[in-house]
């Protein structure tokens, strides 16, 4: 699929400096960038690139000062990083090829309730008392347990496991091998040393425009349900123990862990390594930086947290560099005495 | 299922505070109790819950000094807690129906042994030498190698892939996804910069009574044995590298990582995001807090270890102080001077 | 199989001392050592266990003074680990046993185009347009995508999903359910607090003599690739963000996180659980400890770094050293006011 540099401009609503006529027939980073294909310039530290990109055109802002001169075609915009965005999105939604169909090596109980355009794959499991929605894909291996309900155009990448009970709204992306289900860890000690597991009777409750990332854990409830909300974005590797509630649209990057109980609020931006321990309640918008271990609730809504335990992030900063300048107070110490 | 307050009272061997009579169908926590259903009060900083909830009963201690009046029909127990879980277990005992048999689907190669009532689910794969139990529940999609041998009344849920060679004993329950015996992370470096792989040839043994979460990883020996003891217990997203031997009864929270060969004691806690060196000894009972860091064997059984590089808590907490107090030393220094 | 101490001795170029006619049929460590086996002895920290060791023979160092007298016979080599790894190997290759043919049960698109004397298990999907080199195994419920091209030689462990458009050399290793171009955790804030998800464009590109851990995380570029070069190890369930580019002969230990677009050199050793930000180019022989969180770009080579943020450790130990003498500190500045 081709398309000129003014017919692009056109959808991204910018200006074109330079040869509009030219093909482009792909995207490219600016420092990769090769001749036929776009690229764009938003961060000011990629600048460097501008000037020797073999990219036939560049999307940049219509504020940029152009320090010398450029053999690439501009696309001028108010935001370069969005219009990129938009013009990959425009490229998928022309390119992409929805299969539908269910593969004769699928096996749905009899019961199952799908719905229309539906696709299922190879060797994908659908159990009894479930229900699928309109243009939802299950991939190659899946498996959905007893009375789960998926919603309308989901995606369920391949060896994902959905554990019995599951609610998932509509428009949710899961990647592959994330376990959604399994139980709480929850076990009671007993006097003689041993534990005794303590019945996970709950579920797991995944609202609309969410998307988990691949080999994601989400544990169900000991009673009750954990709740994933509206237009939640969880990264790879994540842990979501049972009976958490993750607010609409926080985000949550790899390998970050929230033990059982715990309440995040709305819009919070979490970022990858981080732990958080069991019922804490964590303000809305509040944003922790990585690898933070956040030990008390977070009540005043939009702080930065960071360090561990965790505080605010000014403090935090502060702390580390006093930390960096103790062999000077060492040394200070010494001359006073 | 219903039963009365007054049932429940009696197989919970309490005592009925208000109208005994009445049907409960259901479990909830105390601050989203339901009409219909019962809940518990077991952590005081929930008491005010009790004075609003709307379960229409709700267990709690013999000792509890109301400081208002309730709605709620009350069941006095000892440990409202432990009463609460074998509530919990009593119901999934009798709720709980196991599917036997072996899907047309699944395939098990010839000369393996299966005991009686177990169930194999669809695309489940046993390879040649292998034995399952009594009892024993594979789930869908599960990969067993050869010569594996488990024992009775196991779960093993949809997706898990056991290498050749792992013993399991009897009781196991091991969630979604989770990969036992691959190989030991062992490369040797070799003049040029590239390393040659170490082979693994020893396996994973795992005894009686484990529990396993979902996408944990449990590498196999390079020679011997991984062990996990009787009675340990797994969350999701573990590590545990080769040679290790986790004791018995010790239990290990989500996205924790031991090293290789190392040695943990019996009855040890050990936290979320913790990280343990490799060939290290770790004493009975000793508790390990969230996102420790340990470095150094620990000697000395019982003790309660905290930070990176892990000492004893009391300590640690100590240096914690310290450091937030760094600003007030750093003043004080300049007032000095 | 079974050799005889002095034909282990000829292979290994060492010398025997003691009984060379011995029979040989099993590798144990040192300290588990029983008759009939053979171990070896590198870390001095076990030298105790030879003394005492039921192993028929111990590889050692021809430079070991004995401290006492030993009841085992002993092949005296220049490095006895090395001796050991090369004698694992020869037991490997001799004692291997390939499969190979297609499963009846796995289901291999028309149009792709498989070499010699390959494996593809039970219940295994490979997609159309997608290629498999010679002698490559291909094990039970792997799912692979649309357009995947995979190597001579290579191994892929049950429960790996390979994501449409992956390129894969030869010799690469990767265990099972890790996941294989998995979407990049891309989503652009939009102005009333929910995210519209950024198009992952790319593929991953993993060059020869990989080896990949088990329920690893490898996500696909935004554009162009994410790249695993010759000879880089990963261990279980390392996490790598898209666009990232891992140097060759690189080795990551399990738990560990990259995040977006970070470029690391060649031959670098990364420890367990560390976690390296965005955007930043590691040099080449970086060593990275344990734990440690890289916030920066390291820009000298062979550098040895560790802590959070992470410093030179000789800086870091120094500054945890301080952190130790904190108390003393304080006293101290007591007692001058």
């Amino acid at each position: 699929m081709k398309f000129t540099v003014d017919q692009i401009a056109t959808i991204l609503q910018g200006t074109v400096n330079g040869d509009g006529s030219q093909l482009i027939s792909g995207f490219d980073k600016i420092e990769e960038g090769k001749s036929g294909s776009i690229s764009f310039l938003s961060n000011p530290k990629y600048e460097s690139y501008l000037y020797e990109t073999k990219a036939t055109a560049v999307i940049v802002s219509k504020d940029l000062t152009l320090k010398q001169a450029v053999n690439t075609t501009l696309i001028l915009v108010e935001d370069p990083y969005v219009a990129f965005t938009i013009l990959l999105q425009k490229y998928q939604e022309m390119t992409a090829e929805r299969e539908t169909g269910i593969s004769t090596h699928a096996i749905i109980e009899s019961g199952v309730s799908v719905g229309n355009d539906i696709f299922v794959g190879r060797f994908a499991c659908i159990d009894s008392h479930s229900s699928i929605g309109n243009a939802t894909s299950i991939y190659n291996h899946v498996s959905i347990g007893k009375n789960v309900h998926i919603g309308d155009n989901c995606i369920i990448y391949p060896g994902v496991i959905i554990y019995k009970d599951t609610i998932i709204g509509n428009n949710v992306v899961i990647h592959a091998n994330a376990v959604i289900g399994s139980d709480g860890f929850g076990h009671a000690p007993q006097a003689d040393g041993t534990y005794k597991a303590i019945p996970q009777l709950g579920n797991v409750v995944i609202e609309d425009n969410v998307s988990i990332g691949a080999n994601t854990t989400i544990d169900r409830a000991t009673m009750g349900s954990t709740f994933i909300r509206n237009g939640v974005k969880l990264d790879n590797l994540v842990q979501i123990a049972h009976n958490v509630d993750v607010g609409a649209n926080t985000a949550i990057a790899a390998q970050t862990g929230i033990s059982g109980s715990t309440k995040i609020g709305e819009n919070c931006l979490i970022a990858g390594q981080v732990g958080i321990a069991g019922h804490l309640t964590i303000a809305p918008k509040t944003i922790i930086t990585g690898r933070a271990g956040v030990t008390k609730s977070i009540k005043q809504a939009g702080q930065v947290v960071g360090g561990y335990p965790a505080v605010n992030n000014t403090e935090y900063l502060k702390r580390s560099a006093l930390i960096r300048r103790l062999p000077e107070l060492f040394d200070q110490i010494k001359n006073i005495k």
